[in-house]
């Protein structure tokens, strides 16, 4: 059968009792394993009204927003912002492509593999593979319903089967950070499909280096703007059909998508424009200097303190490049610290979480060794100033000894 | 292969182009094939400052609602207002029982059969069955993924297989408004699992003659408040084990359910309580009451028309119960007209459409013959004026001899 049972097996994300700083009540665990956005609270904190929804009790009632338009659920008022938000950031080309709305890219990865799998061929469920290490939620997310149209086929470096398969890029990947682009092979049979998870293919934490433009490629309000709890992501899609069997998808799944959330996001998003075309503003008002800053004072002082345990722990070295945002060279600053331990520990996650009380996501759920662990880097900063400190104990550890 | 290619085929809510007041421009059709509640727009555009919802930015980014419950990312205080509204409303028993939160109705449905066949025992997709008339989405819901898992099964009162099966009881019913049971004369052997849709068992559309009671049971804020755009839906589930797999669907589908549209809901839920505890409020400012009496009016209106060309069209007609809501003898005012056309109409639908210039959903759309037609009773008063004028129009068909 196919993955529910080993699924049930897996860490959840309310197996621990958390309070708003991530850290456990009972056994004072520092949560870090999910990549909850909760860092960039304090710069809307401070909008006010620019940044302030208003909804009237009658308000976007309708299932509909715009029945002319092929993905009929989406508020034209999001479609503007999405489009000018992607031209203030340069990350994404967004002429002569439709945009189609999803409960998160959660909900628009599957709305993919459906349009691109659908009618079924016949021939059996579709393989769907990336490279690992590869996000760990996606082989859950495939399997989830042993499809009949596809499943997840594992490590596209490993993949060599012949026939229709389906690769997912995650750029910048997620949990390693680098940028990345297709790796099975076999591009010109036309049996493979690729589309491109760009949910961290932001300013604040890699070099815009060019606008993507790619047939398929999704983004996500959680990873961009930091708002998680709404539940917003858009794809970008060149080919009618594929948006089309997408918008049925999320037609039969969800009937739509919150509108609620939707006219947020368009808010939010206006915001951060706006905070670009006033020349007025300060730099501490733009949100992508204010984020991109705040990721690289975190990520200086992650090295500072790995640097001092580098015995025990590494991490990933990213080139400069040229960042067309920014206009000069730029490091990047992921997401998640993706440490790396030293032989003597065999199982990273169990280290972390035995001896510095920290939670994070061991490699094996990504697909390699358990050597690896992921950490977000995007929690509060009492939880963030926490993690640094217990990382540090290590040196503490190795003093008694515990290392051998 | 399942019936992804059939569905293809099948009319979408985006095939017309609809003004705001549901009627097409191209062709002057009328569309009421959809459910969408906008009937009730004009009650909650009165209600001001105590209906409207402010966001600001930095409220509810995290995907995180409270960690420490099963469904962690309902918000507690949506939980707090189901519970309330069910028992000023007195539909359901919520002692004891899980709230788990959907992207509407729609992806709950798809989160039990998920919860009820997963890990699949490997025999099979489980068959889901539901007595025709059944809701029309439930086939093409059922069979998006073609899962592994569970498959359609078709009209409940055709099953006669052994084995586990899964019947889904939509009470009242959508499309014809009647109040049901389980049919599959199963109980005892322990094979079959039943869920109930209770979108509709709210007392503007049926006496409530007792608080439902059932192991799983949802509700929809579409159509209780008529609050589509948001899409919330919740269950009360009694059996824990249910509940974890729901919201583990849930994660995995989506990483939860929009948290502005949670608190929108659980604003609009808390007003409706609020009204009914406040003494000096008149009916007027009493949803419920509201509803029903606009129900009532609408229905008696449409059976009046009904009457005058009762050699065309028939209604169905519903018993009379004592309502506990109302405190009084109750008819029932259904969601939707379940039109049935006499003998020498083949095609109810096409005889709409093309005669009267009305879309409405054809009987073959929920397992039954194309003598039935379902027309929705929730669409803004402009549209159901016309609804009634074009249905009145018939007459002079009839006079023209058009009709043999």
């Amino acid at each position: 059968m196919c993955g529910t049972e080993k699924l049930s097996a897996k860490p959840t994300l309310n197996k621990c009792s958390l309070s708003s700083d991530n850290v456990t009540k009972e056994d004072n665990l520092i949560n870090l394993d999910h990549g909850d956005p909760t860092v960039y609270e304090s710069f809307w904190g401070k909008m006010g009204e620019k940044c302030t929804l208003v909804i009237k009790g009658n308000d976007l009632m309708s299932y509909m927003s715009d029945t002319r338009r092929l993905c009929w659920f989406l508020e034209p008022e999001l479609e503007g912002a999405i489009t000018r938000f992607h031209r203030v950031a340069g990350n994404a080309a967004v002429e002569d492509r439709y945009v189609v709305i999803g409960t998160g890219s959660t909900q628009l990865y599957q709305a993919v593999l459906y349009a691109l799998t659908a009618p079924g061929s016949g021939a059996g469920p579709v393989p769907v593979v990336s490279a690992a290490p590869y996000y760990s939620q996606y082989q859950a997310e495939t399997d989830l319903l042993c499809s009949g149209l596809y499943k997840w086929g594992g490590d596209a470096y490993a993949y060599d089967k012949d026939g229709p398969y389906i690769e997912v890029v995650t750029s910048p990947n997620n949990p390693d950070g680098n940028i990345r682009e297709a790796v099975v092979n076999r591009s010109g049979t036309g049996e493979g499909k690729v589309l491109y998870d760009l949910a961290y293919y932001w300013p604040q934490y890699t070099p815009i280096t060019r606008p993507a433009d790619y047939d398929i490629m999704y983004f996500t309000f959680s990873k961009s703007t930091g708002h998680a709890g709404s539940r917003i992501g858009w794809a970008l899609v060149k080919d009618e059909e594929v948006a089309r069997k997408m918008t049925k998808f999320i037609e039969l799944s969800s009937i739509g998508v919150s509108k609620d959330s939707q006219i947020r996001a368009a808010k939010i998003m206006g915001a951060i424009c706006d905070s670009y075309q006033d020349l007025k503003s300060g730099n501490s008002e733009n949100f992508f200097e204010f984020a991109h800053q705040l990721m690289a004072k975190r990520w200086k002082r992650l090295r500072e303190v790995v640097a001092e345990v580098s015995e025990v722990f590494s991490l990933p070295k990213y080139p400069k490049e040229y960042c067309l945002f920014h206009g000069e060279f730029t490091e990047s600053y992921p997401a998640y610290a993706w440490l790396k331990s030293n032989e003597s520990i065999e199982d990273c996650e169990k280290f972390l979480r035995e001896h510095c009380k920290i939670a994070g996501r061991g490699g094996r759920r990504f697909g390699v060794d358990p050597s690896y662990v992921r950490v977000t880097m995007l929690s509060r900063e009492e939880a963030f100033e926490q993690f640094l400190q217990r990382l540090l104990s290590v040196k503490d550890i190795k003093k008694r000894a515990l290392i051998v």
